[in-house]
């Protein structure tokens, strides 16, 4: 099968070239899989992307959800789709046996879901909340909220949701104001009825599944102030009983739907928790269940982020790399112009691809999304050790990584395969302008990105004000660890290029750490973190550099079109991209403050 | 009137402080003209812009033109600002008293116009090509055309469109092949007949006024091949009468319209020219007049493409300039998050603005959208210069530095203006990204301007290939002096600022001629050319930071936060955009050829 959602050889190179997955097979957890289920896990997504998610793409942009005044209207397609995907087993596809899983690697799985989310963005945020909803619940719940909530999720009966931000407080989870008052006690634990609004709510409201399961961040009667008095709730739209059936409707109503320039499918919502147009058990109030401990709730939320914020990454690869393969084709196809140095009217025009500016574009394209799917790929597979590596000291150090590489994984796609996307348009002319081709969309739904589950700036502040300094610094000791076993495997080779890209990512390595202690050196929190997007820039692509170089490496000594491909798109990105950082790094150095220093009423 | 269109004081700044237009007024063309003609001109345009113009930006997005089959619908308000703006004498605003103009500078009129664009750029695409159309018949149409075709277009009363692009000739216009065969005489001039398609046709078909005059490339039998065979006819929609009164439809048919990602305003439609759908005189084929000499067309079109690509880069400025304004009216009112320095989440919220993270990105876009409109102004003035100035000598000046600019003026708002609007959203998080905030439609409009009227790849192929080059350097050398002179005015103010970015001006200029003499001297067209889109970024910016720094001089020495702004946002330009381009000049001098060896197979 050939779709042009995602390259399956580079797919495969990754898993198996690079990452090795199949060497996980040797650990209990997932002592029944080999190559085969994971090509099977790869072959039955990618048709279900390909066959029940693609087909729809363009309707669900074109007709978004709608609210009537009764309900909201979803394309039938939603539905097929959401219950193809837990057919196929894919919701509960890292889970554990007993929760119907397939105790799939969080790498293969994620493999598996890049072809769904590259095939359409709107219809697979459903299952993709649904089944981070349920994650979250079968490591914070109890044993009968997993049963009445978490196993529903799981066999596709139930979709999830996360309630996390509000009108007032996106960002700002500190200023979270909804109230959870106690009303006794409940099967699934303290009962408690909620008061508020919550913001940006995807999938908030349909009828795609039977019931939908809220998590809903709230405040307690004298909860600290700020993020430590936040706790965590399941508020279902249905009432659920101890038989598993859904009752009367919870006090959870749509206040309004929002209208977005991409990602139409997905029906984002403004949920009113507790406003009275529903009286379950007679009287308004939200009735949500305590999941853990009170006030640890933003803790539970924040244990799951690493993962949320690596999926975030992984759907803009998806959809940068989804606009660089139609642009590649129609690049391929398209006869316009004459090659520069023949410019005979009366000569045949050639494919757009014979013009280098266009390939440019391409290979731009190629270094972002194919680097992007790496990274992301090699994220999950940190998830994987963090979750199965065989001694506690490669549990701990596949969580430190993580936890500096986290910020990367989620920024920098966001970034670089939303320039892709653009770049696709750009391949096409004036016909990528149009809806009448997949790149227009594409870039639309992309731009979503940089945005949710923590901004750009967000992330830069995670980054540079907390992962290199945790723990005295560990966290970016062991990935210039790392970044150096590659280097010396790079030069050990003796290839004139992969020597000289060692080099290059050697002193990139030199700079981020002379940069990090420069910045730190200064005690001054306010203007070091002034600049902290930039860094994290300047960071991501150093990230990248080493990503690249790691590819090359596992490309090294084969022969081949495909390979000759992974070292061109890596000398581009040496050449082209890594240098960028140079002046954001000479920058940073100088602690400069143009930024800091201006003044609103200079604007 | 304070609009979130342009900010009038910035654009007084410019024309007056830094351009002296009223300097302009010594001249017999504009001697009827003063500071106070000027303001009401502007005064004028900020007030159809907000009034006429404005209210129905979102909705020309929402109700897109539709073909029923029978005819385009287009909302009314397009007539009502149509008719607006040609009552105001807009339409004609730079042209001759005799032909209903006011003989404004053109420095002028584009401040004014740029308010228009600001307000609804898909509105003002009709008036737009409208005055383009008259202004190219008042150069080369034979009095008979000028008087049956651009006079009712300066009226108002016809509107015009430019057709060059096929289906299958986008960029490459030597694919042309509309032909025309010779139908004898007519009171216009030799008649043709068309037959050809014409695609991306922007105001193609509409009713907002009782005609349309079409300006067509077409063959002529036995034409030479390639762009030296193309000629240029007027097909009206109606044919006119030497009485003015439009009689029966031309054969020139609807044959669909475009769906786009924005602009949407502005009809755009692939035409059938001779399909045989109306039969003028009884017989098919688009009846067509000839405009000056055979095969001289493209050159008629090229002769007003200066000012027609620094009028597509003046509409990115424009947009960049109202998402600048909306993201800082909103950054200013939203309260979020608190300071880094004190996270006590008892205090309140502070407006975002504190942010310094939120205040780079207003910031950016600051040096963006004011660069860029200060670059459009000058490059307008530099026309005006071309036309009116004393001297042979100073007219062929200002017209060399037109033809050097002008790929810069069209391709730098286009990329760095989209830059504007990306960051406009972000400062707006979430809600940036939904249909209820202006910026969401002010980035979907700007992303078609790096395309239209010759893409980024045709315009670095126009900039390196031929205008750095010709006349033996002569443009390049003119324009390193001009640099030159504001360098040494720069230093001689002694101030540490100025003198600082002097010097930094002065590295960059020569860090141009020394690349771009590296590139010629390779003698390899191929590959100088393969890396042209880095050679014009790079290029832009250099003459970006110039237009920074003549700004910053014009500032000098004035107190006032206006002032202060310039100066930061020009240190800004200084510490963080010009040093982009150090690693883009070392790529371009190692004369890299990685995407020019990449191979079709490797991708």
């Amino acid at each position: 099968m050939t779709s042009k959602l995602l390259s399956r050889r580079d797919v495969e190179f990754l898993l198996y070239e690079w990452l090795d997955v199949t060497s996980l097979c040797d650990r209990p957890r997932f002592a029944d899989h080999s190559r085969e289920t994971f090509d099977g896990a790869l072959d039955t997504a990618e048709r279900i992307a390909t066959e029940v998610f693609l087909p729809h793409r363009r309707k669900s942009d074109i007709e978004e959800p709608e609210f009537d005044g009764e309900r909201v209207r979803i394309i039938p397609e939603v539905g097929t789709a959401f219950a193809a995907f837990a057919e196929a087993g894919l919701l509960a596809g890292p889970q554990d046996y007993e929760f119907g899983g397939m105790q799939l690697p969080l790498t293969v799985h994620n493999a598996c879901f890049a072809y769904v989310l590259a095939a359409n963005v709107g219809s697979a945020g459903y299952p993709l909340l649904t089944a981070a909803n349920a994650n979250l619940l079968l490591a914070h719940g109890s044993p009968a909220q997993i049963d009445a909530f978490a196993r529903p999720e799981l066999e596709g009966r139930f979709a999830g949701t996360m309630c996390l931000s509000e009108p007032q407080a996106g960002s700002s989870l500190a200023d979270v104001a909804t109230r959870a008052e106690p009303d006794g006690d409940s099967p699934f634990g303290p009962q408690f009825r909620l008061f508020g609004n919550k913001m940006w709510i995807s999938a908030g409201e349909h009828e795609v599944t039977g019931n939908i399961v809220h998590l809903v961040l709230a405040r307690m009667p004298g909860a600290p102030p700020g993020v430590k008095g936040i706790s965590l709730f399941i508020v279902p739209r249905r009432l659920v009983g101890t038989d598993g059936g859904c009752g009367e409707r919870n006090d959870v109503a749509l206040a309004g739907l929002n209208h977005k320039m991409g990602y139409r499918g997905t029906v984002n919502t403004l949920l009113n928790f507790g406003e009275g147009r529903f009286k379950p058990g007679g009287r308004p109030g939200a009735v949500g269940y305590l999941v853990g401990e009170p006030h640890r709730g933003l803790s539970y939320m924040f244990h799951m982020m690493n993962e949320a914020r690596i999926g975030v990454g992984l759907g803009a690869v998806a959809l940068g790399y989804a606009g660089y393969l139609e642009s590649l084709d129609y690049a391929r196809n398209r006869p316009q112009g004459r090659p520069v140095t023949s410019k005979d009217p009366a000569s045949a025009p050639v494919r757009i691809i014979e013009h280098a500016d266009v390939r440019r574009m391409l290979l731009a394209q190629k270094a972002y999304v194919e680097g992007g799917l790496a990274l992301s790929f090699y994220c999950a597979r940190l998830v994987d050790e963090e979750h199965t590596a065989a001694n506690e000291g490669e549990r701990a150090e596949a969580h430190l990584l993580l936890e500096i590489l986290t910020p990367i994984a989620k920024s920098w796609p966001s970034q670089w395969c939303l320039a892709a996307n653009d770049l696709a348009i750009q391949v096409h002319g004036g016909y990528g302008y149009t809806r009448d081709y997949p790149v227009e969309q594409l870039y639309r739904d992309n731009r979503l990105n940089p945005i949710h589950e923590g901004t750009h700036g967000i992330q830069a502040l995670d980054l540079l004000g907390r992962k290199v300094a945790m723990e005295g610094g560990k966290a970016l000791q062991l990935l210039g660890t790392k970044m150096t076993l590659t280097i010396a495997a790079a030069r050990a080779t003796g290839d004139a290029d992969l020597t000289a890209w060692a080099e290059a990512l050697a002193d990139a390595l030199k700079r981020v750490a002379r940069t990090t202690a420069a910045l730190y050196a200064a005690r001054d929190p306010e203007r070091i973190l002034a600049n902290a997007s930039l860094y994290l820039e300047a960071f991501g692509h150093v990230v990248l550099a080493w990503i690249w170089l790691a590819q090359a490496l596992a490309a090294h000594g084969k022969a081949g079109e495909f390979y000759d491909g992974k070292r061109q798109a890596c000398r581009y990105f040496f050449r082209w991209e890594l240098p960028r950082t140079v002046p954001q790094f000479a920058l940073l150095d100088c602690l400069d403050d143009t930024t800091l220093a201006m003044r609103d009423a200079w604007f």
